[in-house]
């Protein structure tokens, strides 16, 4: 029993980032997938992405106005309005049918090809169009009272986009500007990376199902449902797998249930103490260490693989069983990970810098991640502790935006000091 | 034709905090739903959420050790261990079964149930258990080298949550955090305000639909699928209508299907110019106003109600046609009413001071929201603009992750002058 758990007891703990580049080394950037533009949204561009023609693809229209040969309109003013006779009319979408000669226009509209022999756009405010029509006038001949310079008014083809430009880059996280952009030019689908499957398994024998009646001395499962959020919050695919009892059988099927995704997340099982069956099947499936990290909370973790299947592996990352510890861990190892897996760059959640309102206390030499609430004060940031910082206390989470930071090597940060705030939000009101 | 359309040519243009409070006012915070745990993440609680329970539920241990009464180890230390008589032992979801008295010990594992008789708990590693355990010996005796002080390493029945207690707000937001508080209280369900349905309709001859051909002339829909994704990203559920072309059946059926959704949102036919089919589609369904807001890009605004069905009417906002105004006054006026109608808080995106790297200039009085690469030096923020800052340029959008703002009264603002920047995203690399 337990032959691949390694409890290092004795070996030094590691630091919160030696602990994730040991994690992060078990996963790679994911393979690509084609998905409609707007399912991909989130997700990470597999490749560059090239225009295929120019935007816009004619040269057209950058106000409502008249299509004219500039040297017509020499100058023509507020005071010597010059008259031009009207030939046709074009509307975006449409295609002129008729040139543009000296002494002539056409009537066009934003976005609307000019006509062959225009080279520039006098808009209607510019010309008395409007007073003619006020006054019941024909609008056959309309007077222009501005002269434009020839390529006045007119988008080039090509200004926005050529064929063959490099339009976004491989890499890049796909938000509503990015699809908006893969929608200007045609694409209805687009190569990207695809997002992770997190199965996710609470265990212990103490947990009963929400929505059910709790005997006294059990509690019901909450880190399954805060993981399976955190998972899709972080990009994840999560699949819950729910409880795991003490019961070999049961437990062997729930983690059957894991084949295909790229990691599974189990919560508890890892402190010190008894062996319990969670913990002999994850090793008899396969290999799992149980570290000691150098933060609090969360000091213990476990990481390894487990088969599923006949020649399925899959990553397995535990997380504490206290529900604060198993989201700040989350936090640090399960989302770097989604993240490496999605192809995004970096690990860590935003850091900015506040002024401790109380002390944070650092009883062992391990790293705080104190719960807090960031505030805007004078232009800078202050951050007020969610009161009991006990690891068991997920209100205190629910209430914090960030996590303030007293470093492993110094016992107190004290109020008035400046630590690093790892945020968890943007909360609106604050920035 | 087009009674119901006012041009306020001469009117003075709207300042955009004017603007969306006058969009503000045609909305109300949504009704409430009940919904399962995890479908309510993002969504904002309709009402106080409270302990129905005390959790822990009993008195339970916070660590893997033994149970006694702090009394029976007056003295112990390293130096002078105390043994007790190992009775029975405990594992967390169990009651114990045995009571602990003077000179007896009960075992126990983190979360179990305190057994009757004991005050307090002695951890593993104040004991000699394991070495009797490497020794081969019994464990039914163990010395005890710490003295525990009653309620020691003893969680409170009612410590984390105490029935009748406020757990969470009205109002707050579910997040991961919140969502566990949720499981950790047995509830299945949520009572959360709804989300708002967003019809999105892109109006325009011109326009064709990705994955098609193109015509000269003709330009793929890009508007609609950008607005979708930002209505998805602010909460909201988009409920896509397609193109509207120059046809008044087509049109009237497309805009039957926003039945039942809480705003439409156009894009285009907003600017000066003739009035098109879609203008007075509209305008005969409802009423629309057309507005000047003081900013740049999306000068032009129009804003009205629709009616839809019998007795329906929805909301109507109409963005600007150019990709970049139709994003950047969704951003302002959109986004605010779906958070508005969310019961979230904050109508405008979080603001961070930012040094200008290059100037922005302002021609004519409106607010310039220029579009900016933002990154962190010297403990700082610097604003780069992304090139040519032309309204028709998405790609100038999709690089950036903030607006820069000049105000509509300066001229400009120079290099190395602080801005103002509304942050589009919170990237990681940056903060």
């Amino acid at each position: 029993m337990g032959e691949h758990i390694h409890r290092h007891r004795h070996e030094a703990m590691l630091s919160v980032e030696e602990a994730r580049e040991r994690i992060l080394r078990f996963f790679d950037v994911l393979p690509t997938e084609d998905a409609p533009i707007l399912d991909a949204q989130g997700q990470v561009l597999a490749g560059d992405v090239v225009g295929a023609f120019d935007i816009p693809s004619l040269d057209n229209s950058a106000m409502d106005g008249f299509a004219v040969q500039s040297a017509s309109l020499a100058g023509a003013a507020d005071s010597s309005p010059v008259e031009l006779r009207v030939v046709d009319s074009v509307a975006a979408g449409d295609l002129p049918t008729t040139a543009v000669g000296p002494g002539t226009a056409v009537r066009i509209m934003t976005g609307a090809p000019i006509p062959d022999g225009a080279d520039s756009v006098v808009p209607f405010e510019d010309t008395d169009e409007s007073e003619r029509k006020a006054a019941g006038a024909g609008t056959d001949r309309v007077g222009m009272r501005h002269e434009p310079g020839p390529g006045e008014n007119v988008r080039r083809a090509g200004k926005d986009i050529r064929r063959g430009d490099l339009v976004l880059e491989r890499g890049a996280a796909l938000r509503p500007a990015e699809i908006g952009v893969l929608a200007s030019l045609g694409r209805r689908t687009v190569r990207v990376v695809r997002r992770p499957v997190v199965a996710i398994l609470a265990t212990g024998d103490e947990l009963v199902e929400i929505g059910t009646e709790a005997a006294p001395g059990k509690v019901y499962d909450s880190n399954s449902y805060t993981i399976v959020s955190a998972v899709r919050r972080a990009g994840g695919v999560p699949r819950r797998l729910g409880i795991a009892a003490d019961d070999l059988d049961a437990l062997d099927a729930k983690l059957d249930r894991a084949a295909g995704a790229d990691m599974l997340i189990t919560t508890a099982g890892v402190s010190k103490g008894d062996y319990d069956v969670v913990k002999d099947v994850l090793a008899r499936r396969g290999k799992v260490e149980l570290w000691s990290v150098r933060m609090r909370p969360a000091k213990p973790l476990a990481f390894g693989t487990i088969r599923i299947g006949r020649d399925g592996t899959v990553p397995h990352l535990g997380l504490p069983g206290n529900p604060v510890s198993a989201l700040v861990a989350f936090e640090q190892f399960g989302r770097a990970a989604i993240h490496k897996m999605m192809g995004r760059g970096a690990a860590a959640r935003p850091t900015i810098e506040a002024v401790l309102e109380e002390p944070i206390h650092n009883t062992d030499g391990r790293r705080v991640y104190a719960r807090a609430i960031i505030s805007r004060r004078d232009g800078g940031y202050v951050a007020r502790l969610t009161g009991d910082q006990s690891s068991n206390l997920l209100t205190s989470m629910a209430r914090a935006n960030g996590l303030a930071i007293c470093p492993e090597d110094e016992a107190v940060k004290h109020a008035g000091e400046t630590v690093k705030v790892e945020m968890i939000d943007w909360p609106e009101e604050v920035f």
